[in-house]
């Protein structure tokens, strides 16, 4: 089987360079036609008209909105400026650009399908939601505030199709930058190693100020028009501190689009990785991304719709699920402190995501190219550039945190718990800090873990698993207890603020969890930059190996690609650990809208009770039934590559010898189609479940007499759910992570190197790794934070 | 490196057929020499001393605990008798008896130096026991009984050890019968399957009945000593409902014990198999048990100590846990319903173990030999002998059950209790079947599952990894919707069974969830019987391979070794189903007790407090730790191994011509070493960290001004890692069972049969298996009982 003596016929130089025009038509949505074709007096109006709106509605609401509204704005000009940038940027020779488009039509095409899919299934909820909202009694808030069911209705779904679509462009802006950036980039390696890096840079800073400054806008968009609507603060209407509740919808609809984005976009991008590698480099012995294999285009398409859309939708829905929840605790506790005005409690968490676009794009812009920096050594390392940037930009968030956290949380009643929560707010930073270095100490191979699984390659496939198994499990250890301890003291620390309730109770506990997940992502738009980089660097490594180009372009954009390594896992890092925070502070605001719509207290989920120890194991079996369905779907689909890979070697022998070329388009058209297909299981299951394990025990409840048990059992539920999640994730994640770096570690030579039986072994480790770490990992981050918010709007159906 | 050819250059029986003795000197600990060398008389005389303690007891506390000590005197005098009749057996051929030495040898050795450790730990734990007890405050029920801190610390102690003696003791006893029943079944087989059949069942009925016969006397003697001693029903002195708490010790004695025989064999045993396999079958391409592997013996040796040893050690202490758990249960709930005689309720666990002993004995001796069924069918299905025989005592044990309950469950308050708690039972009995079932589902190659993963192993090793990773996952899924249904429905009926307390509310609930959990270990001797049968044929077709004889005594025996397989992964539901219900038992027990000792309500554990959520989280991380270190030192000990193995190939290289003998003791030697020194770490997780949580978060509770912190975080620490290590048990033994037959599978022929590039990739997945099957999995079921019974007897330390 092996064809291993191909390679040594000569370098690629002498082969064909030149692939067919893959493009069935050129296609670009009509808003980014529009966009781009944008000149400078329609801007000026568009620009007059935006600043008109936010000052109507900054005089109706609060001076914090307009502040918030006007820093998104100016980031989206900052967006603009930067996609302008990146454009202008020569797209290479032509073979880079048949390739290029080859893959922007790959991923263009799925991802219309892929959203035209997800968008039916969001519509056929959105009905579903108006039709339980509409029979739901309301809460005695609402009645107060004369709103009645159906403005109620309208209100959820409303917020739900909003958080939809923000969430699915989010997902799709990640996309359309990175086809367009990659070939840049590549084409931007043959000259400079810095230049291809600031255009990388740039062009995930752009998909990164668009996702964070959608979310923050939307929200505050939302929030100002119900304000405005619902008429809060005038005598007997609702009051301000209720207003957050209405926009649990907007969560639900950003983490349903993103579970799906990111189910669909993890199997594609790992089916094809996996296929290609099984029969490309395990049996034909070609190395990756060589243009003789048929599902190379395939490969570099997964990049785009499984790392840039997925993520860029994830992490929408990260910030809005974590906005969200911060501002509902934020509000009941200045009610239950009896704030004057508790607008800077709720507002808070916008006003940091303000800030944080503000010193990300400080971040972004502190990476240079090779025109400003003048001297160009080409033994630079990009991570250090990258890292002295996020030096840039965490210095600037601390200094930014603590101006918010004065600006907000001063009160007089407690005249310190402004700081407090500042100190929360370092706790989460420096949680993060720490989170990125445990993720780097178990997935790089500098350290220990990485080395010891390398090792045991030595001994076989078999060891290589068992071992990255244990790796990976191991790993759950430290990040567990890092998470506690801030959780814990963040508590303490909020507890201890000063804030007192009615009866003389400490409040601020809730609310300082709250203010620590908000300093944990306070970077975020730079953290989403990093991770968006790497994508597009893997892109740009693929383009230029399939182009053939020289050697040393090569080695540019392999430096690049291993750096994007490193930032891809650590961004999974931040997600964890926000999404662990994230869920905690969702399932308090959950048990506070049972408590309002049930009229009775619900302060306790006691796990004694059977049926809510059922609820928790029902949960925890969520979360591993999912992960296996995930990672079943990638084995599936990827065996339908390697078939069909394996078929086109067979049929058509030339390709080895570029006398034939492979049919990519094929390949692409299996890909998109099954993980269409494949999604819909596991993404079914996650929300499915909650809704049927919800009402099956509201029934049983109501005829055992046992009130509020179906709330009670899927409160236990949410809980295992995010326990096993944030577990099964980072087992997940860093065990594929590790074995990723194990494998490289041996090709830079150790153990035998490449080709050795440890290698194969490594490869093996990798393969399995995958669906882990791409998959089926990502996808239990939105799922933890799409469990939280469903239940927060189908909780009617358990009362 | 593959050597095929040197399988085709004859038949085995050419070669050299006898082996070194390696017996060091010849060993049998006193009391096994004591009870071989019994004569008559010397048994009448201890009948009779027995007989007489028994009624003086029994004249003392109840008929009930008459009947309970002489049903298990009566079935160990049943266990000699098979023991006689399996030792009188021939031991076959010279060759047959050397190997069998030196398995012997390696497992009493090794047996020996474990338990050494073993004991010394214990005595540790057993000051530590004594001096926290001494210091403890006493419960009012206790100070009710005049019981002072010195008699709670003694009592609390004696019963520690004597559960880890008897823990011991089991194990030992599995070692024991299994080195000796595997040579006489493999001189069976040479004459007939059936017989071979006969004595390997005959000889795990006694391991069983000595297994469960302690572990019911065990408690009975003790709840006797205890009765008499401290002088219960007497006016003033403690209630007869409170005894059963003073138990635990035994319990926790117990699941220590099992935790490290588990742990240390479970390591002993894949270590060598996947050392021995990597080099033997993968490297060098000769088949399993080969005489030419130098760590075949090793491996073999592993057999008793990993699986008859440890099982019986496991299922030892599931037994006395379950039967403590719903002691404990029977006594509160008959206090609280004002009983006139609890004893009914107390001692009822007792009694269906009892009926247990005498419906498994009749089920063991269903199985006849060749002479009593004169005829002999080469085709004859062992399973399906092994059915019947399941068959014929699942009817027994049913209606003796329905008879137990009506004897001492019937109470004139509520005249139809006994047959709700009848129905309990049943439920018990159908949830272990339906788990059988579905466990058969999952890793039998006659069903889907496993056809698709041996399918996805042609496709490479990495797709066959993701597909079994995958399967095991998924194969959460069913049971734990079946356990949910079991304690809601087993809940329900207990509930309204008519029991009630003072106040007019219903209590029978969790003592329903009690009888079911006793319901589904109502065969549990039999079903031991099945697992010791499949160890103890393994071994003895590992010694006809090496003895080398003729294909026709191999074939019985391979036949044999796969229904033992089958029969193992079963007995593994079974572990987990009850470990699941008896956690949640002893669950309530432990919050009972933190009650009495704490003089206040503890009721509830609210997850909605942070601390308590974090406790989850830790509880949670903790299974995935210890299952990290249960697997990586399977890894590391086997990586030992490879290296031994391949030395001893590159040093002797006639080995393989048979010219030079290998060096088996050296690989005995260095797997015992290992495995010794890897129970530690994983074994201290286990039980170091409920302790240290429960301390941390008491100290904190202290200055943070919240009561019973400790003994809540506890509480959910236990909760989460009860449901995440049902959960992972079922993955791990799940997916090693299908990787396992998916192999065995494709050596039927299927997808290319041996040799292929799918039966290699299915050989990684049997390895990656192998520590997830045997070691991790088994021991995360002693781990959860041990769990909840480390707390009950730590409890004040968190108080």
């Amino acid at each position: 089987m092996m064809d291993e003596d191909i390679m040594e016929t000569g370098t690629y130089h002498d082969r064909p360079r030149t692939f067919p025009n893959m493009r069935s038509k050129p296609y670009t949505p009509l808003i980014f036609r529009i966009l781009l074709g944008i000149n400078v007096r329609v801007l000026f109006i568009l620009l007059l008209l935006g600043f008109g709106a936010i000052f109507y509605m900054g005089a109706s609401t609060s001076p914090i909105i307009v502040f918030v509204i006007t820093i998104c704005i100016l980031s989206f000009l900052v967006a603009i400026y930067l996609m302008k940038w990146v454009l202008a940027k020569d797209e290479g020779p032509p073979e880079m650009v048949q390739i290029a488009d080859a893959i922007r039509d790959g991923a263009e095409g799925f991802i219309r399908t892929q959203y035209g899919t997800i968008s039916k299934m969001a519509m056929l909820l959105a009905l579903v939601i108006l039709f339980i909202y509409l029979f739901r009694s309301t809460t005695p808030q609402q009645e107060a505030a004369g709103m009645g069911r159906t403005t109620s209705a309208y209100i959820t779904v409303a917020s739900f199709l909003l958080g939809a679509l923000c969430s699915g462009f989010a997902g799709y802006v990640g996309m359309w930058v990175s086809v367009r950036a990659n070939v840049r980039v590549s084409s931007a390696a043959r000259r400079s190693s810095r230049e291809a890096l600031q255009i990388a840079t740039r062009a995930g800073g752009l998909s990164a100020l668009i996702v964070v400054g959608m979310a923050v806008i939307g929200i505050a968009v939302l929030y100002a028009t119900f304000y405005v609507w619902l008429g809060v603060g005038t005598p007997g209407s609702m009051k301000v501190t209720d207003l957050p509740l209405l926009l649990v919808g907007y969560g639900f609809g950003a983490s349903f689009v993103a579970l799906f984005a990111q189910l669909g976009g993890g199997i594609y991008t790992k089916a094809a990785d996996v296929g290609a590698d099984l029969v490309g480099k395990v049996e034909q012995g070609i190395p990756e991304d060589d243009p003789r294999n048929p599902a190379v285009i395939a490969d570099l398409v997964g990049d785009n719709v499984g790392d840039c859309a997925a993520r860029g939708a994830d992490l929408f829905e990260s910030i809005a699920a974590e906005i969200i929840s911060a501002m509902i605790l934020g509000g009941t506790m200045a009610q239950r402190c009896k704030i004057e005005d508790p607008s800077g409690f709720i507002l808070f968490p916008l006003v940091v995501h303000s800030f944080d676009l503000v010193v990300s794009s400080v971040g972004i812009f502190s990476i240079r190219g090779t025109r400003e920096s003048g001297v160009m050594t080409p033994t630079e390392d990009p991570m250090a550039i990258l890292q002295k940037g996020y030096s840039v930009t965490i210095v600037l968030a601390v200094l930014a945190f603590g101006l918010s956290t004065r600006w907000l949380l001063y009160v007089e009643q407690a005249p310190s718990a402004w700081f407090n929560f500042a100190l929360c707010g370092l706790i989460g930073i420096i949680t993060a800090y720490i989170f990125v270095w445990i993720t780097k100490y178990y997935t790089d191979y500098k350290h220990e873990p990485v080395r010891t699984l390398a090792l045991s390659s030595s001994t076989g496939h078999g060891t290589n698993i068992i071992a990255g198994v244990s790796l990976g499990l191991e790993s759950t250890g430290l990040p567990v207890l890092v998470i506690s301890v801030a959780i814990v003291s963040a508590y303490w620390l909020g507890q201890t603020a000063g804030l007192i309730d009615e009866t003389g109770n400490p409040t601020g506990g809730l609310f300082g969890t709250a203010v620590a997940t908000m300093g944990m992502l306070s970077t975020a738009a730079y953290i989403l930059t990093m991770d968006m980089f790497g994508p597009i660097a893997d892109n740009a490594g693929g383009i230029v190996e399939m182009s053939q180009q020289p050697e040393s372009v090569r080695e540019i954009t392999d430096v690049l690609d291993a750096v994007g390594n490193t930032t891809k896992a650590t961004t999974k890092g931040f997600a964890i650990g926000s999404a662990a925070l994230a869920s905690f502070l969702l399932f308090s605001a959950y048990m506070d809208e049972v408590s309002s719509f049930s009229r009775e207290p619900f302060k306790q989920v006691d796990i004694a009770i059977p049926e809510v120890f059922v609820g928790g194991l029902l949960g925890a079996m969520l979360i591993f039934v999912f992960s296996a369905w995930a990672c079943a779907a990638v084995g599936r689909t990827a065996q339908e590559v390697v078939n069909e890979v394996r078929r086109q070697f067979i049929e058509r022998p030339g390709i080895m010898d570029y006398k034939e070329k492979p049919d990519y388009a094929r390949c692409v058209a299996i890909v998109a189609s099954a993980s269409l297909r494949e999604m819909i299981k596991p993404g079914a299951l996650a929300i499915i479940s909650p809704i049927v394990v919800g009402f099956v025990f509201r029934i049983l409840g109501y005829y055992t007499g046992q009130p509020l048990l179906g709330a009670k059992v899927v409160a236990a539920l949410l809980m295992f759910a995010t326990v096993s999640g944030i577990l099964m994730a980072l087992f997940l994640n860093t065990a594929g992570g590790a074995w990723d770096n194990a494998k490289k570690y041996i090709e830079t030579g150790a153990l035998g190197g490449k080709g050795s039986d440890a290698h194969k072994a490594a490869i093996t480790g990798d393969t399995v790794g995958d669906p882990f770490k791409d998959t089926a990992g990502p996808s239990l981050h939105v799922l933890i934070k799409m469990l939280s918010t469903i239940t927060l709007v189908m909780a009617p159906i358990f009362l």
